[in-house]
């Protein structure tokens, strides 16, 4: 059996994980869930974003946003679009009818104008872009939301639906890049703190197909992405649980993002897979976080 | 201007809620996550269900669980189905030109195994069948997710994408009965410590069509379904902020779920919508949670 595999079923078994009977689509125990909030608190307290501005999005963003995004050339085999039944008494008797034979009843569904969040930041630019002209200094932004990746998988660490939590930054090129540095070694020092091996390394988002390869290259020759990279399920191959990513003026373009001085704005951001790092410590401290080591206790629990 | 579009504006003017585009979708703000944030740890102090198991499903479930649950049959014009692009390089070229030419591209995504959470509790009932008998006493769980019902509306109090709390009692008739009971009194009294007015009153559902009418008459001549109202924008139309349903034996017999005497077990539960408390709240103290009247953010803030 492999490594991956094995932690699921031992986090099955614990109880911190509940099997939905779809691969990447678990229930979470309480005790799983408390990891995560005192992480969060964690960040809270490692954070000079005090300043940042707390906005929640809901785990679904405006389809038309979504499109805007470009994010169907990138990564169209992850999106999830949300459909429903818009149809009359007839279509529904027929709707039951095609359910009762087993047969398949979604083809009939129809798009919604929402899109499950693919990343906690998407919804963010189209709304900050519509205020007007960023202040003085840019902005700083706090998210965490529910994310969905259509990537099934046994390997607990890539989960369909999953939280993330971001600290986005949109300015000059030069606050950006200087949000990101700061971020990156705050973010081993954070990690660290819990007891968690950590290595920083550059790193490519998946593009789809063989063109999203090129893509795939430059992103990485360019250093436009780091990742933190943590032993989840194996301490080989290790897991991405905190990412460091400068768009250059991508986002800015996109939506029409102006600093101050009117200038395309570029943008950052942090993100934290939280899931993949109570995973993460799960497998490094033990099921029982009551045995975890006191500093680990401390640093969580206070 | 009517006074569902004068809330909504009035908290869109204070940022409280965030437009984007769609009604029904919108981001929050810190101010209002914390609200909610208290009103959920005063529901935790109010509730006896210290002896709860905590279970935290993502906002989407096992669309087999889903078509099991008999969804479909009652509120399919509520229902959200998650689907994706699964083509190939060839059919991803064919997508680009079809979103640039601004045509309809969502008719090829396929079905997956995802349909977003209706109610906070659909997930729970196969996941404790699947243990088997119910031990000695039954089961009492406490759950919280993110809900989808495609019902797009300028009523602030009716989002597509909002939170549920729920406390879920399985066990024999009696039990269920009594949990039921005993929240409706708890209800109404924690809703009062906040400065709300409230009304509990018999409900029904919102059965699709002709033939759910009937469904809705008989759920409201048996009392199955109570609701406490509370003036969120208008005085005289109330909201439903939380609901407490007698089940009989419907999830029991879909599920099998049974007793630890091997009988059909009930079920009831008790669901509090988040956001409409949180609307409730700044519709009645103001939306500047400094200026709420002192008895109320002490029950809040302590």
């Amino acid at each position: 059996m492999d490594m991956q595999t094995n932690l699921l079923d031992r986090l099955f078994d614990a109880g911190l994980l509940i099997d939905t009977g779809v691969d990447g689509l678990y229930g979470r125990s309480g005790a799983f869930e408390d990891v995560i909030a005192r992480f969060e608190a964690l960040i809270a307290r490692h954070a000079p974003e005090a300043t940042a501005e707390v906005i929640r999005f809901p785990p679904g963003m405006n389809r038309a946003h979504f499109e805007g995004s470009g994010y169907m050339k990138s990564f169209p085999q992850l999106a999830g679009t949300v459909h429903s039944f818009c149809g009359c008494e007839l279509d529904h008797v027929n709707l039951l009818q095609c359910m009762a034979e087993g047969d398949d009843w979604t083809g009939k569904q129809e798009a919604t104008d929402v899109v499950l969040t693919p990343a906690a930041c998407y919804p963010l630019y189209p709304t900050i872009a519509k205020r007007g002209p960023l202040p003085e200094g840019g902005g700083l932004f706090d998210l965490q939301s529910y994310c969905f990746r259509h990537e099934p998988s046994k390997d607990p660490a890539r989960m369909q639906l999953f939280r993330m939590r971001e600290f986005v930054r949109i300015g000059t090129p030069d606050d950006v890049m200087a949000f990101r540095s700061d971020w990156m070694e705050r973010g081993s020092t954070l990690v660290s703190a819990v007891g968690l091996d950590v290595e920083l390394d550059t790193a490519n988002d998946p593009f789809f197909g063989r063109a999203g390869k090129m893509l795939g290259n430059n992103q990485r020759e360019q250093k436009l992405k780091f990742e933190l990279l943590i032993p989840v399920t194996s301490a080989t191959t290790k897991t991405a649980c905190l990412s460091f990513n400068y768009h250059q003026d991508h986002f800015g373009q996109t939506w029409g993002l102006k600093t101050v001085n009117g200038e395309t704005a570029h943008t950052a951001c942090v993100g934290f897979g939280l899931e993949r790092i109570a995973l993460a410590l799960f497998a490094r401290h033990g099921l029982d976080t009551a045995d975890w080591p006191e500093p680990v206790r401390k640093a969580l629990w206070g």
